[in-house]
């Protein structure tokens, strides 16, 4: 066997990925195998071919997208905030480095312009050469990326967007200053004076405490705020939750016709149930 | 350590559960302790107490519900049937040993008696006496506990339920028969002529098999059927599928009314939005 991270182990013939992150819960996934596997600056990237799951993205250790599930996560935070735009033009996606945010936005022909602000290019790389379920083999020529610091490029913007998407990773880390109200408050200066904004909130379930501050920094930022719901099952728990700031729109999905996008989750229906929420999350 | 089954493991000084049921997926749960481990004639039942997900019902090596989500799965395959009828009094549910479907059936009133039919009694015995989280420590005197084969049970009845609840396990070995037409075939016959019944017909991801001739099953039995969906955080997946078939009365979620029924998932925006389905289930 070739020499890979402690998080890759041969078991019975078979290669196996467990994941490390979690001192209660370990998920161990059988793979085909190992397709790309590096270190950035960053962090560890490595694209993998499992069984179930089809080829998944790997940051340090930890599944980030999978073949199978990836497009309900992406559809869900691009379609839900572009949707509810009554005229988005110029649309700035945090993160994201599987591509598949930017895949989506750019379903939108009216969109001018997408900026795509990631930390790490070296995702970037392997999901556009290996991941291609997920970031599509994107070659819009209105995506723009932009291979910096999120936190340090949208300090110094100023009306400029009309929909900003905050697609990070779990705040352990370099991650942790994307879920702090400094930050989101650049987001809404960042904003055109009618933007809107969405960010991933995490698990209901699990993280409970990041969910309501998350909420408390958003409502306290934007005149109109909302949670909804997805399900995204390759992360703990299942049920994902996402929350949206809006400057002046009011979130009323059920105005909202949705195009038909070539979607495999989001639709009209799904657009208008994913903001009710379950009694726990009231 | 004491002698438990192989899906128990110490290591690095931890208890271990390792589901066995899955080729490409292994999920391990780190344990606080074994509470409960017996075999019965049907199967092995085990109580656990875990870190994560807090007890949990382990049939045969695999997790059936948890201390933490199992309220989801129960409330969800009992409320949604029970309120769209207009008129409940008696409702049978086959299967559901943790008890919870039962528990949640006994906060309507208005019913005068609830069978069910539960295959193993230990599973029931352990559930009542160590899972009360689930259970409820049911002591409802409306309750009849019968304890013998559901799909025996069902085939000798006629007009005689208006509600029948099917909260199977997996279709792999005994269960496998609850999801056959003939059985549905029967459960049609054991309603009353307006009644209503609901099964859970699995992963609209992993098993999309199951959850096609589940429907096909059902509609060509009924005059409305449809399915829904809910978040079910500790099954393969995430998310989880139920279909419904009524004979009579149209399903139709938005005219019903709510009551509180001191639920944690449930409510009136769940009632409505669960129908609306991701488009790739339609």
């Amino acid at each position: 066997m070739k020499q890979y991270p402690e998080w890759i182990q041969e078991f019975d013939g078979n290669l196996w990925l467990t994941e490390n992150d979690r001192d209660n819960l370990k998920i161990s996934y059988r793979l085909k195998e190992v397709v790309f596997s590096e270190q950035s600056p960053i962090q560890h990237v490595m694209i993998v071919d499992s069984h179930d799951f089809g080829r998944m993205l790997i940051l340090d250790g930890v599944v980030q997208t999978t073949a199978l599930d990836g497009h309900i996560y992406n559809e869900m935070i691009t379609h839900v905030p572009i949707s509810l735009h009554p005229n988005p033009k110029k649309v700035l996606i945090i993160g994201g480095g599987d591509c598949g945010a930017a895949r989506e936005a750019a379903k939108y022909e009216e969109l001018e312009q997408i900026d795509m602000v990631e930390i790490d290019e070296l995702v970037v790389q392997a999901c556009k050469e290996h991941l291609q379920e997920v970031s599509g083999n994107l070659s819009d020529p209105r995506v723009n990326f932009l291979f910096t610091d999120g936190l340090k490029f949208v300090a110094g913007k100023e009306n400029e967007y009309d929909v900003i998407i905050v697609d990070s990773s779990d705040p352990v880390g370099p991650a942790e200053q994307l879920f702090s109200y400094d930050f989101y408050a650049n987001i809404q200066k960042a904003l055109k004076e009618d933007g809107i904004m969405v960010c991933q909130s995490q698990s209901p379930l699990f993280h409970q405490d990041v969910l309501g501050q998350t909420q408390r920094h958003i409502a306290d930022l934007f005149r109109h705020s909302a949670t909804y719901k997805a399900v995204v099952p390759t992360y703990p728990g299942g049920l994902w939750s996402f929350t949206i700031g809006s400057k002046v729109h009011p979130i009323t999905p059920e105005n909202v016709e949705v195009r038909p996008l070539n979607t495999k989750y989001f639709n009209q229906d799904i657009l208008t149930s994913c903001f009710s929420l379950p009694e726990f999350m009231k």
